[in-house]
């Protein structure tokens, strides 16, 4: 089961000629999540082969215009390709006053529904939920209220040991049972669950934090997740301009995933100074050497571990 | 005098993998003009090397997604960058409306002033003025109220003939008199202006024409232009769906070209089921054989004649 990370854009607030703004697909199980949406997503959707229609929902972080501008195309194109189950958009306030007004100036023919879910800033809580996933809301540090995801993916059901199926010769109804977790009773003699099944792999998560000043609480939120995102907006060496501004530096980024004992770290959000993305990787290596840059096209695959 | 036209993007409503939607620079000597401004339009300019800073003003055809949504994020890097001096849009209401909503959610903060001159779409008259241009609305056809625009270069200054102010011995004073299109009068006999000097080459003028269906009266309102765009959605082989969706054929194009005796003519706003723009090219080559593809990334100059 795929669970993977596609960059679209890594740029902060303005773009570069070689720069998107931030929008990533997270794609569990070939099921694709929109997190934010920069001006161009829906080109860039495009480029990267990801069918806009095949969107299951997309979460946007706040309403900074490089955060959610290609929204705004991006539905309105859905309309053009016929698409007619509803787009849930999880987004915090005022995105449903956002949406309405593009609705009566622009999309007064769109042919499905958009349907806002609320997030709730101030607070942590799952906010979306099916078979095979969570999503969390994270409260962050930014200037404008602003929510981090948490993807984690639903623990996988058990799987029963093919020589214990011989060993006990179970039946396909003693199977499923043990599938479900239930232990098997013969003659009144107990066979525990536990002798016979097995965890397949232990779940996945992904952590989207941006964009937000250090913040222990959401690291502690995100503890233990396999794949965290951090904007990292500046260099260390521009720590003050970065805490005025509500963004997060390179050393930030890397103690924020020191102190969530994230397995790896994507960095991204540069701002358009940086050419060299790789000084910046360098400097949170000094801290968290496991980090990686969020390079636009790139996908991060979080495999399964037993 | 520089008098061009570059292209920043050429497709109708969804945007494809190598192809941004409407958006153009028309620069007269050296003073930038953005016409149209699709999704993407910001980072299109810094990727011809176009600096937004450098914009006089903005005209928007009509209210379209995919004619206005980039002009949104442009305002809000325009803000970014440091602007002060007021950005002039023109555009058909609501733009107003449209433009406040974004100010109230958006640009709380933007450090300069962004001016909505409202265009009267269906009124053919000057909408814009300065030294050396002249701006007019063209009434359009299409399925939202819109208008096209035509650039019409100021006619030049009179130049004096080297060799008559020798032949007479003219003054500066006298120089400057001729230049002004006065006669020059000594004891009492009269040198005529036109025996002393020349235009240096004729007024130049570009119209834009998107999105319409064809118009002959539009056609004849930019008689003897020199640079003609008109949008070209679909090949000649679609002229119903064409007609009822208030756009324009290879063919409508082509009439339009040949009924305004432009001098070329630019076909752009292809339908995002043509990969082979030629093939549409030498549809309306048939008709009108100075046909041009609006090519992203490239410029169209228009010399001076004499």
């Amino acid at each position: 089961m795929a669970f993977t990370v596609t960059i679209l854009g890594n740029s902060s607030a303005k773009p570069t000629s070689n720069a998107h703004p931030s929008a990533q697909v997270v794609n569990l199980n070939e099921q694709y999540y929109l997190v934010d949406a920069g001006e161009g997503v829906q080109r860039q959707l495009i480029r990267r082969g990801i069918n806009p229609l095949r969107l299951r929902a997309v979460f946007i972080s706040h309403l900074h215009g490089d955060h959610c501008f290609g929204l705004f195309p991006l539905i309105a194109t859905l309309g053009l390709e016929g698409k007619r189950t509803p787009l849930d958009i999880y987004a915090p306030a005022p995105m449903g006053e956002i949406l309405e007004f593009h609705r009566r100036y622009f999309w007064d023919d769109l042919p499905y529904e958009v349907k806002w879910h609320e997030v709730r800033t101030t607070e942590h809580q799952i906010i979306m939920e099916n078979n095979t996933l969570e999503v969390w809301s994270i409260p962050l540090r930014h200037r404008v209220p602003t929510a981090g995801y948490l993807f984690k993916e639903k623990q996988p059901g058990l799987n029963v040991e093919k020589f214990k199926i011989e060993k006990y010769g179970l039946s396909i109804a003693e199977i499923v049972a043990a599938k479900r977790g239930e232990d098997i009773v013969r003659n009144g003699e107990i066979i525990a669950n536990e002798e016979l099944t097995y965890i397949p792999y232990k779940a996945r998560s992904y952590a989207y934090l941006s964009d937000t000043n250090y913040s222990a609480r959401a690291a502690e939120r995100v503890k233990g997740v396999d794949l965290l995102y951090h904007e990292t907006t500046y260099s260390e060496k521009e720590n003050i301009l970065s805490k005025g501004r509500g963004h997060s530096t390179t050393h930030d980024a890397a103690k924020a995933a020191l102190k969530a004992e994230a397995k790896r770290l994507i960095i991204g959000h540069f701002s358009s100074r940086y050419k060299d993305y790789e000084q910046l990787a360098e400097e949170c290596r000094d801290i968290f050497p496991e980090t990686y840059i969020a390079r636009e096209g790139e996908t991060f695959t979080i495999e399964q571990r037993g």
